[in-house]
């Protein structure tokens, strides 16, 4: 009756980044945007630190919707990029599709903008086509609590797993023991608060 | 065990906008007036421009609870309009019933004032009787989050699906190639930030 | 898979007040004072409008919890009144029960403080024992948003239906034509927002 | 010790309205949307129904801040409009200040995006020439409300006069046997429970 | 340099209700209205038990602003009661300021809706006039927490002394020496966390 | 399909406190430090107090993380005591499962920092072999709502119970009549308002 | 025209503790309770680490409004104690003034329950007998923000100084070389965070 | 009687960083850590981009406190760095008012943790000295909302201005003429927004 325990796997998982345009995150406003950027750079570090097959889409770059935030696609430099011509829901369009499913992974990790359209469709029909589907839901924005609500509502009832980057990483990780020193660095980069954590350990260990 | 993906599709789609009187608005306090206005409206035009049959029906209206909204009246001059005697469930009412089977839909977006009776009361009978129902939330007023959440509750675990008017467009629409115009208008018209981003685009654009 | 339509019926709903009492309401944080006290003596009001059994227990009334709130006492004269010895949950109490069972009725209007005890745990059992078990939820208070969304999902993931004191009178009612100024009596006392539009309409119409 | 009151007279009040342009829109995070829409043109209405000399300005409309929102032009055709080539505080550029003092009023009531720059500072050096200033608080937006109260203390401090559209609007009225349809028809196109207020009245009124 | 203690004065006080109205209290959207109503009535109550002069004021009672709140009418049913004909500030309207004067009073406690106009544009009149001003924050009503806080640095600023109904109750009674169950009795019937207090400690107490 | 009643059962129960460590606590933003620690320390008090079996596990307590809280450690001298060299799902641990395991109890009440990772995942583990789980919502925190409510969503889909530590403590004992003295003090200990109540009773009390 | 620096000094201040009362307490509800009962134990703290006189005063504790918190009568256990008789404004309870002034210090630190009330009336009769004013305002409670912010703005009108007991600690300790282990231990019983980076630092410099 | 408008110049003024350590980081819970660690890094870019003047001081590096953000001391490789022995208040250390003297300066831009201490202190004795000073509220974090409009309303009272770092930075530049380029990428690194905007408009300003 319950949902059973779907574990990430860093061997199995890929990531889709879908539609996060500069003209598009103007939308975005139950995020503050500060956070919200840096929860976005931090899922595409992440994608890059655990080597996750990534795709990136977007919807109508040349349009105001604007081009795809400009960090990303140097991070993903040699990722498949799919300007979709018309299609909202990403997995309407196969070349999309072609991409997801060439990765061999049966395990999405999704984010995008906004949360109830260009994730939850997407997301929607892969666990309709019986992927297993991860939404980051803090590098996913849209229009107010109302829409986030009802995005995830609905995700959630039809079997997506509501995470967040830092759950993911954690997940992907599994033990600390793999390493310390890139985690380190990627939490340290995208969490103040451990930064610090960091800079008061090192300090004080130094000082001895 | 979860819900599959029904997908709102245009020609099997029709609207029943349940209660949005004058004098029942003065009870929404779970969405500033501004803003809901806004998303009714836009709900509206959605049902025009996807050609939508549309039904309109009220409760009392010679009496403190107002007349319908007069720009939805103006809006759907030819659609069904059923005055109820006296149900406070609209599935209660034979001739409203009558009218949802006559559009030969199955496919049933509801939303009106307030949340927890005008939308779910219909909402839960209409799947009782076997119909996909989509709660339009951002379209659906009521006296507080309390009052809301609970609704939602009750209505999502009936199966009814829970979205917002954007995400009803996009999922409609599915493909930009269909229209950019009439969509982009709509948007445009209900978005300020989306307006904002075409009123940018268009005069950097022009500005070549 | 979904819930099905369980909708509350005049003739087979009994009501149950757990632990309203003038200690433990100072324990309630999650509504307004104002508003929790409204919302409850509207719930009585309802129940004695619909005249359905109601069954009132405290909580060693005697000490720091305090006494019944008197206004439900006096709503309430002739209404079984069980002080529970010590029973935390007002279903280990057999004398409890037994009223409950008294009454016939199959449906359960549960409210009380607090939430995630005095209405969850009667709640749950009266589950298990294959009651429909509703909810009020604006009736029942808690210490903080946590609390209250922790019960609210585990009532909910039982079969319980979370519902308000305005939602529950209007699907016993089901139809004004029952009788208008009983019903709109009581809505003007526990809705402001409702009686201003009733003034305001009853000006208007008579100063024809 | 305390500050006079000075009462806004439409014969001696002046409108600014500073920057209100599509890109700087999407720094505006203090207000919703829908509603920061309403206000500017709700006040850009009342500028026009009083026939207050209004004033126009913008900075860098042809780079990323955006043209002025398209209805402010449209409503204001003859308007002065000045682009500001550089200045961020308007008061530093002298068509800008010529203009303003080419009104021949002394009352200003100032606009804008965002509060803490382009409100502040033409605010601030207004009040430093003698002139009194009026902040249309709900028409200036800005990233959030610290950056909001921080700019609502410096201005309140010098001198300016908090106040809202609406608040403006009937201060300049003084009277509605001056004019109760244009005005009422200001306020019910931009305060929905207004619109419902009238709609309900009407509608009962008329059907005695 | 600061503003020196002016102490209400029951024998130097009178209070003032503008625009109270069953229709403008629907745009009253920065209290909930269930602890606004009761706000409102607390103050009514207080100028009862203090028997201070009352003076009630309305604006368009017949039109959509709908008639003054019944209760109102009842408690002070010998109070001057001044329909203005179109002033939209009270203190322009002749009746009114006689009226006021009439009481010879110098302390004037003002409430009203909406407040940065109903109650604003008389408080500052009066202060300009040399009357010591009490305004009753939470007996008055407006759109927001934007219109209410520009509306109180207005205010403020002006010399007025923002109070509450409990405060200006407590420092109207000096010492509860003067009487003990009728301050009792105002509290118990609108501070239902008082209400839960005295309960309690009479049923203690009693118990002995 | 409901998620049958489990009632917690002080003979079948165990706690796990899961990474309370003094530097990871500063990553708690979704709860008050003043009240995250009285909750922390209470859910601790109700372990001894039930002489429930307790495990207690950390992660790098000598870098960054920081040490265990040391009040837990004083409070529970001769518990398990796993201090993990890497796994950051404590379930990856054989010596934390062999610990869990040799309580021989079937309920793993759960609470650590943060939600969606220490307390998520072995939740889910556990859950996965059979355990029934309950998680203490207010003694579990993490960096905002969205992450907390990501990792309820995903908690409670897997068929976790959502619980606090006061609605455990409840559940736990049952009857009163099994201990006034204990619990009392610690409700008094760990909810001031319960404190306020004990103390006003027993002044009156004592006052006759 | 600005206020002066007036800088709290520790041989010139005297704290006023004024109906901290269990009964009053349960009033509080714009601070939770966990962090008032904190704040209001650490500024009792405060006042014996700096061995500050410190006056203690009551209304009608025998009544409803409860005895004043035992923890604050043992930790004053030698202080002046003055349960009034009736007066609502401390100040005018001639004993309180005469112990106030017997202290012979001119700068009176003033915390309490109701800030409107039993903090606002004392401090600004202190105010204009010349004493200088330090209001605790996070040591001060009272029933919403609403009347928290209309006492803060007549109380700061009239001249008084708004601090918390954190910012007074700091004020009154001038230099930790004065004395770091009790002022530390102070603040590491009262704020989580700050015992955390204690016990952070402590285990990692112990660790060399 | 009103503030006279002071304006900031880049060749009158300096800037203050008190305390901003990797420990103290922890107790700002005002403002999220990412949006306060991105403010903190604007106005540190601020005073580098506009050649101010900059001092740095920390309270306690070696202990609990923690050290200066690193970032803070790259960024001012030349700085005076004051670690301070053990004075609270940064004014009453001599090296670190010669420092500020030093500079020439008569406007003084000051940020820290915490505002109601390290802020506040500084700002009261700089302003007792004559100095102008501005307080950078969206760069000085604290424990909460109540800490924080504490100390605004004492450090505004004495005549402090309180501004943001954008704020501060566009009255610093004046004109953008002086440099587009260089604020530009400054607006761009610290306003996501903004980087949006220009992201969009170049692509579109481009793809001519």
């Amino acid at each position: 009756m319950n949902q059973p325990y779907t574990r990430l796997d860093k061997d199995n998982a890929a990531v889709l980044l879908v539609d996060h345009q500069a003209g598009l995150l103007s939308l975005v406003r139950d995020i503050d945007p500060d956070k919200f950027k840096n929860n976005v750079l931090a899922l595409a570090d992440l994608a890059r630190y655990f080597d996750l097959p990534t795709i990136l889409t977007t919807s109508f770059e040349n349009g105001p919707n604007g081009p795809l935030v400009p960090e990303l696609k140097q991070l993903f430099p040699d990722a498949p990029f799919i300007p979709r011509p018309g299609q909202i829901n990403a997995w309407d369009n196969e070349d999309f599709v072609r991409a997801v499913k060439a990765t061999g992974r049966k395990q999405l990790i999704i984010a995008g903008v906004v949360t109830e359209v260009c994730v939850a469709f997407p997301a929607l029909s892969a666990l309709a086509e019986g992927f297993e589907v991860f939404v980051i839901t803090d590098a996913s924005g849209t229009f107010n609590e109302i829409t986030r609500h009802s995005a995830w509502d609905r995700m959630s009832g039809a079997g997506a797993q509501l995470m967040t980057w830092f759950g993911a990483a954690c997940e992907l990780h599994r033990d600390w023991r793999n390493d310390v020193e890139g985690l380190g660095a990627l939490f340290s980069n995208h969490i103040p608060d451990y930064r610090n954590l960091i800079n008061s350990y090192t300090t004080t260990s130094h000082a001895r």
